[in-house]
């Protein structure tokens, strides 16, 4: 299941950068529950995150929104994504934990190292076998990203 | 021909990061075509890039003008590559996509995020069935990297 | 060995951007060599290094400093590392090299590229047959880290 985890955690990263932005939701079952916490709220163990969804609609309603909003035409995410340390489960699923650094590209030109974190991941199979995130918990190193936050990460 | 790869795209990165610059063009096929360009000018299909070769030779000739100019001197790079995507083609050779981030470092000290992007790369083998690039596009995220481009990516 | 080089790679970083630094000594032989330099100091040949240690008890005596000067509180890092390179040696050791990039995380929430360089390692394995580092060289591409650094790279 490693090379899957792989092969999965670059399709998605590549999803985003590539800016289809509707394929983002397919990653995830349709009870999947997504947010994104800050390192403070996620020790702390506050639920409330900078984004929360708790199904895949969410997710499509989300992507809805930013591409009403526009905001997809300002800027854009690179994501480099470490190795996954992952931890198979009794009952089929796998747990793992991926470092990330997303860089940003503002439509002048300009690049920066935009946020740090890793992604706690739950790893099920849908109805075809294939594999998909049914819980992604995206924790922020940073405290300071709650304002810029547009792009899923 | 994954893990294969692996290792080229890691030994080509320590190449460029080692300054070891004479030995780059190695890594390319005598009739490779490269180039650097940005995401804007891949979209709209322009085939005009920040450097454009389409030979070994011209790579060579870049390297030399290079040593020349001294430019090596001032700066230094740090790559960091994402897990390739392969696509095995019909005819033996490999489509290949892969994430980077570079880190330049100046003579003073200072380091900061250059460039980010991502290789679009056909790989096939020599006569001695080594692996090499017999295309590699570079396709930068940012629109504004023109004049400070000096070292290959 | 690769994939256990890989796997010990991830979990060291894991273990200092956790802030589990007590197990960070863990990861080395009891006569280990560890230091952290420059790539001006390295190419020099020159010893002196900005961390300098022999043996893994002069590790923990680092951690013990650093908590009681509660540093650790100030900021935190997020290491992304590429893929190693590995040399296995006749006596069943293996030279490995990696590149890095570290993201400094400041407590008010400002993010920045704080150091790249690459790991120049020689894993060897213990008495229980784990996989150890029995010399670790940490070489830092500029030449302007010494007064920043805190916690162990």
């Amino acid at each position: 299941m490693l090379n899957e985890i792989h092969g999965f955690q670059a399709a998605y990263a590549r999803c985003i950068d590539d800016d289809r932005l509707e394929g983002w939701p397919e990653y995830f079952l349709p009870n999947a529950h997504y947010r994104v916490t800050t390192v403070d709220n996620h020790r702390r163990g506050l639920p409330a995150g900078l984004i929360w969804a708790n199904s895949r609609a969410m997710l499509v309603d989300r992507i809805t929104a930013l591409r009403e909003a526009n905001i997809y035409e300002r800027h854009s995410y690179r994501h480099l994504l470490g190795l996954p340390f992952v931890e198979p489960q009794a009952d089929g699923t796998a747990r793992a934990e991926t470092p990330f650094m997303v860089a940003r590209i503002m439509r002048d030109g300009g690049t920066e190292l935009f946020v740090t974190g890793r992604y706690l991941d739950v790893f099920a199979r849908d109805e075809a076998g294939a594999l998909k995130l049914l819980e992604r918990v995206v924790v922020c190193d940073s405290s300071r990203i709650d304002t810029l936050l547009a792009i899923p990460l």
